[in-house]
């Protein structure tokens, strides 16, 4: 198969971008383990850089720019625009980052606090706005998903998990672009035997889902409702082309199952998990016998949240039994 | 000197209790590095087993226990009761944790999940019907701190950093009933060159610092106020000769101080910390220029928390700067 990105892409990924992203820590939950019957090892990229495995993509993309770039742009109210603002600050480079005007205060200080420009605009003109910003600057534009490059260095998460956790039957991980799943994806084959990889997606935001039960993929929702934000956008043509050929499967999960994950994850883990980031728990508590018996890599992708669903979650954690 | 506890009853407790406790992980953060100009590193004992530091000492104080004792009893509103309850449970021995009526259910459910019994009474009582239950069923009190099997069971927190992280220079803990900062103190007064150790202390609560600086065991206050609800109590007399002996300091902290650090770690290390366990990066960032330069050991007491501090924390943290 000629796919995007290769084994081999993800390999020399993993060597340009080692001297500045984590080597992030693996945690395990005696709790969970004994829950669902399996063997459970999570891959804490909430540690990473920037807070997120974005970081790797965005340094894979920004390392390969040739010297003489005068900068770069993105467009992401999420983890990605700090991944692109940290990356380019290591190049020196300069960084534009477009925003939606409604982007919390803290968001955007974190995409300064790395020295890149924050360009504000209305949400339905970011790339609108990003293709201005790259016209006028000469910036070359680093996608958040759909590219080689991006990908590529979202694989790496999956190539130091296998190292640090030997023979894991299966890789759990969340979809929304799909740069990260189609990037273990793609190391997941590579291994003797095959490790397969699920996404989870929440069911508001269910097109990755529909996309590779139908083998077309289908356009995102129009206006999603979901807590998980960091999965809002639709999944990639790359991330598409690359878990059809290799047949990655999609466990949806409600918002109640996201909100109990993320509570799970910081009352019992003790680990800052971003909702979008523990999707992946929720999709093994709503089908549990999938995991019984086996060992199951599960990555955590980013712990940068305020906070906003703790509330509900408790509220959702102390109701009665059985109601 | 003659002290309650030694490096070697530390060592002994290490090999006692190794096959029921986590050695936990350390955690570093960039920022705080530059932000202070020091290296810091973090024992992160909230991933310890029930949740922090006190699974060690209740685990070593359980394990000599002679085999027909008839079952424990302790006192205790917070993590203790969890420890000794999981004590217990590992040795298949009946427990019983005398607790506050009004503490939360999150923490009775917590208790009795290991399988022992909760005994709840008023506050002012906790004493007294501990000590009825040990009279009624021969159970053996477990103190929460001024034991010696519990001192040296949380020294080994110590004995395991020093490992992990080479030549510290100094170690900062939480301080409340002192065992845990005692048993740090002896196991760095047995390096080589000796590592003194920093209590962290809430001024609402600051009989340590006050002990220590009059060579005289002062009462606790008679009621204290502070979000760090584990290090309420008074300084023990064991704790108090020991830390006396090695010349242990203390640094106070502000409420505002303790707040912004739980956040900190919370936010940015993306770690669940409990307010009494931030009190160390609190006094570090209350004093910085007594850490700038050094390799500073910090240990994360515990990460068990209804997160109820949390929105007090937000506001405080976006405050305009300069007020």
């Amino acid at each position: 198969m000629n796919l995007p990105v290769t084994p081999a892409d993800i390999a020399a990924a993993a060597d340009r971008i080692e001297p500045f992203v984590h080597r992030t820590p693996v945690f395990t939950s005696t709790t969970l383990d004994r829950e669902v019957g399996g063997h459970f090892f999570f891959k804490g990229e909430n540690l990473q850089k920037v807070g997120a495995f974005k970081a790797r993509g965005a340094m894979n993309a920004v390392l390969q720019l040739p010297d003489d770039v005068p900068g770069v742009v993105t467009h992401s109210s999420g983890n990605h625009g700090q991944a692109v603002a940290y990356a380019a600050s290591i190049r020196a480079l300069p960084a534009w980052v477009v925003m939606p005007r409604t982007a919390p205060t803290l968001k955007i200080d974190a995409v300064r606090s790395y020295g890149a420009e924050v360009v504000l605009c209305d949400h339905a003109e970011r790339e609108v706005t990003a293709a201005a910003v790259a016209d006028r600057t000469g910036a070359v534009l680093v996608h958040p998903f759909d590219d080689a490059a991006v990908i590529a260095g979202q694989g790496t998460v999956t190539l130091e998990f296998v190292d640090q956790v030997p023979d894991l039957d299966v890789v759990v991980a969340p979809i929304g672009g799909g740069g990260l799943l189609s990037g273990a994806a793609t190391v997941g084959a590579d291994q003797e035997p095959p490790i397969p990889v699920i996404g989870a997606e929440p069911f508001a935001v269910d097109d990755a889902y529909r996309s590779l039960q139908s083998g077309v993929r289908q356009p995102g929702v129009a206006t999603p409702v979901t807590v998980a934000d960091g999965l809002l956008t639709g999944i990639g043509a790359r991330a598409f082309t690359i878990l059809t050929a290799l047949r990655a499967e999609v466990i949806r999960v409600s918002e109640a199952a996201i909100l109990e994950a993320a509570l799970f994850h910081l009352q019992r883990m003790k680990l800052s998990v971003e909702p979008s980031a523990a999707t992946p728990l929720a999709a093994i508590r709503t089908e549990p016998e999938r995991f019984r018996d086996r060992r199951v890599g599960v990555i955590i992708s980013g712990g940068n949240t305020d906070f906003a669903w703790l509330s509900a979650a408790m509220a959702l954690a102390s109701r009665p039994q059985g109601s």
